[in-house]
């Protein structure tokens, strides 16, 4: 973290009308934000969520309890504006004004979103300003990584390039914060085994979550256990996204990466997505001064991933859904504690008596 | 609770495109809102925070640091739109919209706000759409409780007549959401006398804060417990606060009871009001009913009297600034929560896969 700058903002703030830290954790955002856009104070004038939607081979061991056909069906859903994403991106007024632009992102769901006829193509060309889709499919799912690699080495060089050109539209279109969403049937799975691989232990990263039943939590551990250790010895980080990974969580590894290159802030979400930040940054440390992480998901695993990366949740709110919604919903907090230091009086201009004493409670 | 509309609404909840459960307390948040409006689903049109500005006679003995003078600053400061609470209340968008209504309420400023040159009135003539003053002045700030009352009996029955007015204005505004914030100088240890003088320990509800010295908090600690002793018996919850109340939090009771009548939900927000809250709880159990508890804030004695009321804070960010800041944040979330419930598909609608497993992760 540019500690100038955070010394600076930390300036700005305490010459706000308030008491001293009396913002609590709200100030710590601001100060990380300015930070990593090198600006007193910062700024959030536009932002959007993307939400990367693939398919796993992993679930012909199955390890989800939805069929698979639901990944592309959820996509034509967000597509549609029917997700849960849909209406926590679209803003806090009943209006629907400031809100994100939702990006769905195929990174490779297994219907062929590319033929002529797909609805998704023919939703993508009724998409109403500020939602977006990008065909950025690598292939048609990953293959079932217990029994061979989930991609060749080209194909994850593609989905980190893909990243790194959302990283690259993001700069274009303005956004100044960044939220990463997922939906694809199986991806805990996936997530979960990138961790284990990555040397976090089974048991801390497979969830027994609610209602699955005890036979289903012991597989789904199994499969994960066999299909890491089938794959041992793993060379970097990039070997282990090539082996057991997914073109979803590749790619956001990607988008992370360019963010944080072009100095762009991000949101991060629940399990899966935060198993593509741990990959990110394994290849790059410094990537953890861009990122902010949104919630704690009811997931068992996310908690120490994110303890490991030093990143402290916004919410707790017992969320477990994914699309990014726990991260738009912490994009809001993050977006008006910016807004409290562009726009609140000081002191001085306010004619308000101020006390020297630090963080005391009027 | 109305348990039939909460039924009703979880069942709507549970056709959504989204694992059931999956989006946590958001859920539990809009059930416990349409069955206090008595919608399924629910709806938030139109929302308004009312910050309480007041002062304490209970300054006189020194328990705060900040001079009583900042009441009238800070509340000059709230209507030229430079405090905490305009930029937090203003929307999540960089545009403004979708924000609360912000009514800045003095419910005993010392200065006088009456005279016709007083700078407060002048600033009332110039608001923009949106901020509004309301005069419900009931003194020139609180008696010194410490040696007398701190109001009449006559002053308590017009503090709390006045909250029911505000209620009244609420509902002819059509706001259906309502958060309350505080701003006086001395109105915690205000807060500490009416808990103490209701049984709550006073080791648990006065606290150290940071930056106070250990001499300080112990006089402010010996002030609170001669205060409370002095005027020992209380005959009722009116009576606690007529003896060591305040003009704002006695209205705030008043507000939370004409609220829970006409069935408008409500966000509080840190100790000060909470402690109104709990004496309007004090009189009716069935608030609890329409209140949210917006955050929990680093002020000690707040989580043991949200437990008490049975209230769970939806924030935990570690702030301590009053004027109804955590509460509007938090609105926002309950106000998100309720859109979910308006605007997603059903699984139905959306051709997608239901699951027959609950609050499986997909």
């Amino acid at each position: 973290m540019n500690g100038t700058i955070a010394e600076h903002m930390q300036k700005h703030l305490d010459n706000l009308t308030k008491p001293r830290g009396s913002l609590g954790r709200l100030e710590d955002l601001v100060i990380k934000f300015a930070a990593l856009q090198e600006r007193v104070p910062p700024r959030i004038s536009k932002k959007a969520v993307y939400v990367f939607a693939a398919d796993h081979g992993i679930t012909a061991e199955g390890v989800s309890l939805y069929p698979k056909e639901v990944t592309y069906q959820m996509l034509l859903n967000i597509l549609s504006g029917g997700a849960a994403i849909n209406a926590l991106a679209g803003g806090a007024g009943t209006d629907g004004a400031s809100s994100w632009d939702l990006v769905a992102v195929d990174a490779g769901v297994a219907a062929d979103t590319t033929a002529e006829d797909a609805a998704v193509l023919k939703l993508a060309e009724v998409l109403p300003p500020g939602r977006r889709f990008l065909n950025k499919k690598i292939g048609a799912g990953t293959a079932n990584f217990l029994h061979q690699t989930a991609m060749t080495e080209i194909e994850l060089e593609e989905a980190l390039a893909a990243g790194e050109s959302l990283a690259e539209d993001a700069e274009k279109q303005g956004y100044e914060l960044v939220a990463i969403g997922d939906m694809g049937i199986g991806n805990t799975s996936t997530a979960a085994a990138l961790l284990v691989a990555s040397g976090f232990p089974l048991d801390e990263v497979v969830d027994r979550g609610t209602g699955i039943d005890s036979a289903t939590l012991n597989h789904k551990r199994d499969v994960i256990a066999q299909a890491v250790k089938k794959h041992r010895p793993f060379a970097s980080p990039r070997d282990i996204l090539q082996k057991v990974g997914g073109y979803d969580l590749a790619m956001m590894a990607g988008l992370i990466l360019g963010l944080r290159n072009r100095k762009i802030g991000c949101m991060i979400d629940g399990f899966p997505v935060t198993s593509a930040a741990y990959m990110a940054y394994s290849m790059d440390k410094t990537v953890t001064d861009y990122l902010f992480a949104g919630h704690l998901s009811k997931v068992k695993g996310h908690r120490p991933v994110l303890a490991t990366m030093g990143l402290e949740p916004i919410l707790d709110l017992g969320m477990h859904l994914g699309e990014g919604t726990g991260a738009v919903l912490a994009g809001y907090i993050l977006e008006l504690a910016v807004k409290t230091s562009n726009s609140m009086a000081s002191f001085e201009s306010a004619g308000v008596s101020d006390s020297s004493h630090e963080e005391e409670k009027y």
